[in-house]
């Protein structure tokens, strides 16, 4: 399966991405002010190609849920701003001490270990000034409660803390619904939220956003066992190199794409009740499902 | 002068302080749940003996334009998360390398790099949750303005920038306004901000703001010279080993004592125009203008 062609993401993703790009470069510093090396390695890394998948789920749940109005792509960038400012300082030789992120150097390999710090926290920081400037104080609580202590930060506490040995499968959910679920349930949490969504239908969408989150993080630890480098941009093989909590190396690898495909298929399920237009989510969950990179 | 018995806080510093910290200790998250040991971390940088100026800058503006209420103890809290998690990463080894904060080993080398690097992320992530839970947007925009890349982050960039050359002295005032005054005029403006004051107000406590923030910054530089490890707690001339931008390398000692109590004047005359109970914002003025630590 992974010798054939990676699967072309559908028409409503590659719109959408044009779209949440062109926020991208809206919204962040301009690389011709001060401090402009730190605007430029903020750039280097945002705009770096990637699938820009959380502010486009962003944007579905915003759009799904009858929302109309520009402020959704100022959440949708902030999350893509959270979302790269955890790839920097997750790459850093403290942490992971990685050297290649969406096929280029990581960001402190190019521009060195300070700035790659502080653009992280540049990053963390436009964030919220975005999300605010949706004018949404609950949105911006959404946000901080997805990436705390208690979301992103305990994934990646669990993650360091599981290093050298061997995971149960409880663990390595844990590690992925936090690591990685939490900020895209968070991502169309905050869609449907800016939407004026009524609770029920949060709801929905939101158990939508722990299933295909999940899934994608079971199909990330899949590809990067048979992944090609040159198809997903870092190295094949190197979260079992760091001894990474993988769904593989605790159910093995044809077990991992059943469960993958399992929740992919329940989260269809339940958006399919949840909104009246669920073409943009399903087109999501099935290019999360086959996507092979 | 430096001989003498460090200057006692004045009453109004002493009270406040003690109540931002009962803030401080319910707000931070709890270290018996996961991950404690990240919690640990937290706690150990943000309860460490301080002066909580800047929270107490913030409850002092509130209060003084008629504010009342529970939520400015959000935004306290929330700058001081702030001012930590700014010293957490600046004190780590790609930055300044330092060994002593507030009296006690930094965190990188109680509990290593990896747990500092993220329990400043923590406390930057955990300063937009309580500012958002104040209910205000403008309140954390302002925050994301006062610390991002044209607030404390460009000072930071400009501080590194500067090393091993000689500085002018508005380069040296660029920084401080920067690195040290952002967050201080940020301080007193959210304060101001949530007490719903007028804009002319806001507007005279920025000025109070920035003049007693950078004379918090020049005053820190003497103290640098002069001070006694013990009374600072971190290593005395810690920033001239590393080159660092300050107002006596540039005008020297007495003359930085002139600039720095020109300004607490001027602050002062400032803000006993501006509001009807200026008292509290003398004597942080004053105490300001006489610390020694």
């Amino acid at each position: 399966m992974s010798k054939t062609m990676p699967m072309a993401p559908p028409e409503y993703l590659i719109g959408k991405r044009a779209v949440v790009e062109k926020y991208i470069d809206q919204f962040l510093p301009d690389p011709q002010t001060y401090p402009q090396k730190l605007h430029e390695a903020i750039r280097y890394s945002v705009m770096a190609p990637g699938k820009r998948l959380r502010p486009i789920l962003t944007v579905a749940a915003f759009e799904s849920c009858g929302g109309s109005g520009e402020e959704v792509f100022h959440a949708a960038v902030a999350i893509e701003c959270i979302h790269t400012y955890s790839l920097i300082h997750d790459d850093l030789p403290c942490m992971d001490d990685d050297d290649l992120r969406r096929g280029q150097p990581t960001l402190h390999r190019r521009y060195g270990e300070a700035i790659a710090l502080l653009a992280g926290d540049a990053l963390h920081d436009l964030a919220f000034k975005l999300m605010a400037q949706t004018g949404s104080p609950q949105a911006v609580l959404e946000l901080a409660e997805a990436i705390g202590t208690s979301g992103m930060l305990a994934g990646q506490m669990a993650d360091m803390d599981g290093e050298d040995r061997q995971l149960s499968l409880d663990e390595v959910t844990f590690i992925h619904d936090h690591k990685t679920g939490k900020l895209i349930r968070g991502s169309v949490r905050i869609g449907a939220i800016l939407a004026k969504a009524p609770s029920s239908r949060v709801e929905a969408i939101t158990v939508y956003g722990e299933k295909v989150g999940l899934a994608f993080q079971i199909i990330d630890d899949i590809l990067d066992i048979e992944g090609e480098t040159a198809t997903l941009g870092k190295p094949v093989g190197s979260d079992s190199k760091n001894h990474k909590a993988t769904y593989p190396a605790v159910i093995g690898l044809e077990k991992s794409r059943m469960v993958a495909a399992g929740l992919i298929e329940e989260a269809i399920k339940v958006i399919e009740k949840a909104v009246s237009y669920p073409s943009p989510f399903i087109q999501i969950a099935r290019y999360i499902g086959g996507r092979q990179h």
